[in-house]
């Protein structure tokens, strides 16, 4: 049994005995979920199978594609096939391209390497033939460039070779504490006069692999950015600390395009009276490499699976589970921000919203965003998951889109999963089918459409 | 105690008591030598340090470049600064130089794929803007290709999408029974009337990362031949076994150029007047991606602190320990025969040779392959190594240059590790010092200083 009290650092936290009994009494409902999930034969590997087809149709989706759009018509159809109430909302969303990039080390030797130029990123193409040579000069925080200083920097190629957070952490607080080298590294660098900024790729183990991802301009002189492999970071940092002069030549012909419309998908199954709602989150949009397969194709099909389930067993909840799926994430929440700015009483009228962009790993229980005391109630709910080995209860740095609600005042959770691989795929070439397990998708479905239904059929409102 | 009689499938094999008995008495200088090797400071992280300051150097080092030149001068000019006998060997060696090369899946979906064409392929330069446009065929084996027949793959790329061996095996062994796809893919598909040929990358695990390698053209028409990602076959055969029309079009600019003088570097240790030998084994030279770190700088470096360690600790042994660095065994071991081939008298007075060729990981002990005397023999030495843990003994599958020693009837060995992330980095990009650990090679170091000694100063021959 688990306790009424929960532990939450740095206090205990009360939750009442009577919503205490409301969320456990859901035992039996739950494991009637897991079991179908998991044993139910048309069930077996069917979001796995799904997102397969997925992939194999549209690949990457980056905002402003078609491939995107095509990607959003084919869910909209899906769902409605599938006879649920569907509809778009529109978004305008950026559009950049990543055109051909390269890196070729001049001095001390010469060596070819990897790059993927970050989302939003410009070219080199105002160097003469669009190739810009410079040397580099090597940090690993900002702290040491500003110790260095804009005479240091002024007219070079600046790599952050900022290590991937604290070992010690889990892999999100990594990542959490570390990717501002990769989202604002061109912006700081060209504040001390750097031409152009190399970022080492944000993870914990590399095949050499580079990973790309987000940045963003602000005020200072706008100057192309790209990741670099870790080994590469590696290589051309331990010349640079010996001394040795690191000439680079980078060549890059991104272009950011007009804006353009795209739209998110909004599924919703529950009483057409119910004015509640439990929303299920996950972008459908991807980087331009991989197959956005494990970020965050996973996550789109596992919460579609997961409702699709609960319609068909029947379970109708009280309150009305909305599944949405955003576009335009990766560049900054664009889908998020717009329902955000155009849902205001949704938003009040928001039990919890369940975000699924950890990866669909194996589940292994909640995370939490929000009041001790909603964090109280999402551990209790995970306690039900036992069957499935589910029940951990844990604070989440970070919640994609739900972050956004949370800010509203939405108390927010995500579907916790074993995040060891994660960083592994996350915005590589390598993030394709390969990376996931069908039996682990299962998992995610059978731990979400549990979750979702005691969340949206619970007679208590999460507390704010 | 280890046993007199060892187990060695497919019966038990005697070792002479006095034999056994002097092998085992150097339990004492055994120690000795690892405890200098973990111990003493001077060479703590020496061998990882050297590697390092030597990548950093030379980096890639393929057959026929400037780079192996240059980095086997460096190599016999400090052997001779630590005051060995030193003198080179001169060897003729290929240079197939690989230019530029992309690959484009057009149909059903555009994907712009990675691949690393293998060692002695010819380009695509014979079509028209030298761009091979074909409609891909996958196989999983050489018997599916028989079976299609010719009619269904005249003018097709050929897909090999074989798996890496048997999931149940070693790796070594896995790559032993399936990279005959890679080595005569090309050749054998050409016979079908196959214009390309696509390899699936050796390896049990990939992040998005095409692994190179040797091939050979037999007496078939010569076709371009090259790697791509365990992800990006999966694509291609997923699309194909569906039914669909696979479009690839490859681009790749390798050519093969006269060959080049290149030498062996040969390091004798020992007294002057012995006339056997033991050899250390590696390859000095590397595919032409990644920095040759694993594959085999690691090897070279090893086994040169392993002689270096045993002259520093004043332990002169009964017979010469012969470190050989082989040039351009990549290609096919053209430095291995061309030893072979000059060096008969050496071979009839050869104790044994220990390759070191499986990557200075962890050591877990000593492979064998000859007699089951020898093995036995050389198991009985492993059962030295306690202190480090790595009494291991196994049989071998397969021993890079001192095979071709042993195909003369000289007593094979090689220092055992773990290999679980080997085939992850080989013949890769990520080849670099990342994937190596400076305590594994200490221990490295300490396995072939111990085993060498105690080959080279027993008094028993080691059976052939």
């Amino acid at each position: 049994m688990p306790p009424t009290r929960c532990w939450r650092f740095p206090r205990t936290v009360p939750l009442p005995e009577t919503t205490r009994n409301n969320i456990l009494r859901y035992k039996t409902k739950v494991d009637k979920i897991l079991q179908a999930a998991l044993e139910q034969k048309q069930y077996h590997h069917a979001a796995y199978d799904g997102l397969e087809d997925f992939v194999e149709r549209f690949g990457a989706r980056p905002s402003g594609s078609d491939e995107l759009e095509d990607s959003i018509d084919f869910m909209k159809k899906k769902a409605e096939d599938d006879g649920f109430r569907v509809h778009t909302e529109e978004v305008m969303v950026p559009r950049w391209v990543r055109g051909e990039e390269t890196l070729m080390m001049l001095s001390p030797r010469q060596k070819s390497m990897s790059i993927l130029g970050l989302g939003t990123t410009i070219g080199t193409q105002q160097y003469p033939g669009g190739v810009l040579k410079a040397e580099a000069v090597v940090c690993d925080s900002f702290d040491e460039m500003e110790k260095l200083g804009e005479a240091k920097i002024k007219g070079k190629i600046m790599v952050f070779n900022a290590p991937f957070g604290d070992p010690m952490d889990e892999p999100m607080k990594r990542y959490g504490a570390s990717y501002k080298y990769r989202t604002s590294g061109a912006d700081r660098a060209a504040q001390y006069g750097a031409v152009a900024v190399l970022v080492r790729s944000r993870t914990d183990y590399s095949l050499y692999t580079p990973h790309g991802g987000s940045q963003y301009y602000g005020n200072s002189t706008q100057i192309p950015a790209a990741a670099i492999t870790a080994e590469d970071a590696r290589i051309i940092a331990r010349h640079y600390k010996k001394g040795k002069t690191v000439t680079l030549m980078l060549k890059m012909s991104a272009a950011n395009l007009p804006m353009r419309k795209s739209r998110n998908v909004i599924i919703d199954y529950g009483p057409s009276d119910s004015t509640e709602l439990v929303m299920l989150s996950a972008h459908i949009d991807s980087w331009d490499v991989g197959e956005g397969a494990m970020d965050n194709g996973g996550g789109v099909f596992v919460n579609y699976h997961a409702v699709k389930l609960l319609k068909e067993l029947g379970l109708m909840p009280r309150r009305t589970i909305r599944v949405v799926f955003w576009t335009a994430e990766e560049e900054g929440y664009f889908g998020g921000k717009e329902y955000v700015k155009m849902h205001e009483f949704d938003i009040s009228k928001m039990q919890i919203a369940i975000e699924n962009d950890l990866g669909t790993f194996r589940p292994v229980g909640l995370r939490a965003k929000g009041s001790d005391e909603a964090a109280c109630f999402v551990k209790h709910t995970a306690s039900l998951l036992g069957a499935i080995n589910a029940t951990g209860a844990s604070d989440s740095p970070s919640l994609s889109e739900t972050h956004l609600l949370h800010d509203k005042g939405v108390p927010a959770a995500a579907i916790d999963v074993d995040q060891s691989r994660y960083f592994w795929y996350h915005h590589t070439e390598a993030d394709t089918m390969d990376a996931l397990d069908p039996h682990e998708l299962d998992l995610c479905v059978a731990t979400m459409a549990a979750s979702a239904f005691v969340f949206a059929d619970v007679p208590d409102r999460v507390p704010r």
